[in-house]
């Protein structure tokens, strides 16, 4: 079928209308309208090729909900209208351990990307959700649990899941404390989603400009890093922090923050991070680790916990044809705290 | 007590004899004949101020291995003629949860080091074991288990529980695949004892060769790692891998080696780590830790598995004059695998 959607057509070039085919139902597909999808940096990364692995014209987004308009034959889980979403995976081998034990993200084979990826059957390019339609294997796509506002719900798909599975892996919960460095769209919602889960938490950030937010989101306090006695009566305080800055930084100041045995984990930074001095993870045994999105059974885990709890993104809804408005606010953090596409302002005139 | 032992004046120069007083019995205290001490890295840096926080002058040594002389009248577990044994550690608060887990290392108000520490009663500096004798507290005393060669001993105090406590926190047994980075003093011992656990070791080297060295000490492989293709090969391949290496260096070429939620331990460098890219940590939930000595419980138990397994460090025997000729030839890594000094050469007509 034909669609349309928003592509970039190279690294330099604003994103602009493409008409492109998504694939015909394979008999375990999904077909959906695409009702709203989340704007990522990974979407803003891959259209500037930052990463090096982008092609074009390439159509972003993964952080999709939309609505089923087609079942194929095999498909038992959906129906015409069901509210459902896709994430960062469209696929993966489905055979080996990862995939066995619900951890499709970390596919010995590799997963296949929303965008960015390549079709297991026919190889070709993988297009995302800046988009009218898409279709999906059904074992990728997640039901939207009902009484979740639509909207707010697509940011879930990434920003969600990548804050959520940490939370998860490292055992969050009452009485856990918590630490979080970042306060954008993945620092926002793993507060949201560590006070969800009963934890104590706490905002780490270089002045205090950002108490009021922190605390408007759940938090317990905000520690500001650059205070020196602050930061040494919280030594040892923290079971594990989740680090969402997304650009290279020293970890120096934050691991002497953590307990024995605790973990900082980083989510947000893709590529180099500044020298380490190893003394504070010698003296406290501590760790830091890394974590990628999160499998589909967890990712359904989080619609499910957001619904019952009610935790949704504090979202700014924009249309189609202002993303590259939102790319370059982006870049200046000027989002509280993500932007979310409404696709009904795509019509298939524009294309 | 008036004792004799070798100490550094300055960070200059070279260790020399010094006659020093060892404190009266307490009630808790055993007193012993030092008849072995391990040379440790961290003596060389100690006598250097090369961390900047000696005094001088300074005893080194924290590799002991000894004869009881005498017991406070409240100690239990020891008796004169016993053999018994010295790490790194002389005192901890014993009251807070660390010590209560047994895991003094760890001790809230910090341990007490052998050397380069300060008594915890009259604040006194300590000194270690390059000396004929030795008091400590009862706690902190070890059981050399018949059957283990006295001299061998001795390095298991440092070397020994500084690899074998990784290898237990992080459950190293039959079929878990282990990596070794380094062989001198901690990187045989690591090799030795994770073959002792029954697990699948592999040295990796930047040549291979150290290969037959590496088979010698019971390795399954040499894996070298500056061969590309190699290293593609080993990807994903390793549960824990232990960093011995005990300068800055960077973990890029070894994190793709882990497996999914592989853990690299640092246990050699104090000090920076070279620029890490966070893309293995991420896409594998990969993690580098730290993990310092052990705590007595776990050292006893490192003894008591060497006996049963009949696990000894390779040593050169050294006379205590020749101490300076043993760290010059450590800064060359020259030494396979550790010094040790037998105290009989030292004698009290050298002060």
């Amino acid at each position: 079928m034909k669609t349309i959607g928003y592509a970039a057509y190279s690294p330099d070039s604003p994103l602009a209308p493409l008409t492109f085919e998504r694939r015909a139902l394979r008999p375990d597909d999904v077909a959906m309208e695409i009702l709203y999808c989340g704007v990522c940096h990974s979407d803003l990364h891959t259209a500037h090729n930052d990463w090096g692995w982008s092609y074009y014209p390439i159509v972003p987004g993964h952080e999709i909900v939309g609505r089923v308009t087609a079942t194929g034959s095999q498909v038992t889980r959906y129906q015409i209208g069901d509210h459902v979403a896709v994430g960062c995976m469209v696929d993966s081998c489905q055979e080996c351990d990862q995939c066995h034990n619900g951890e499709e993200q970390l596919c010995r084979e590799g997963h296949t990307g929303t965008y960015c990826g390549h079709d297991r059957h026919t190889g070709e390019p993988t297009q995302g959700g800046y988009a009218k339609h898409l279709v999906v294997r059904e074992a990728f796509c997640l039901r939207v649990p009902d009484g979740l506002d639509l909207a707010r719900t697509a940011p879930l798909l990434c920003a969600g899941i990548t804050t959520y599975s940490p939370l998860r892996t490292w055992n969050v919960g009452p009485g856990s404390r918590v630490g979080v460095i970042g306060l954008g769209g993945l620092g926002h919602m793993a507060v949201k989603l560590a006070v969800g889960l009963g934890a104590d938490v706490t905002v780490l950030s270089r002045s205090n400009g950002k108490e009021a937010d922190a605390l408007a989101l759940g938090a317990d306090r905000l520690l500001v890093s650059t205070d020196a006695g602050a930061m040494n009566k919280a030594a040892n305080g923290f079971d594990l922090i989740v680090d969402t800055v997304p650009v290279k930084h020293s970890l120096d100041p934050y691991l002497p923050l953590l307990d024995v045995d605790g973990t900082l984990v980083i989510v947000g930074q893709v590529g180099p991070m500044a020298e380490t001095n190893t003394v504070p993870l010698l003296l406290g045994r501590r760790r830091v680790a890394g974590s990628p999105i999160g499998g589909i059974r967890e990712t359904q885990e989080l619609l499910d916990f957001c619904a019952k709890k009610n935790i949704l993104p504090d979202c700014e809804m924009i249309r189609m044809d202002q993303i590259n408005d939102a790319f370059e606010r982006m870049e200046k953090a000027d989002v509280r705290y993500r932007f979310v596409i409404d696709m009904a302002t795509l019509s298939d005139g524009q294309a």
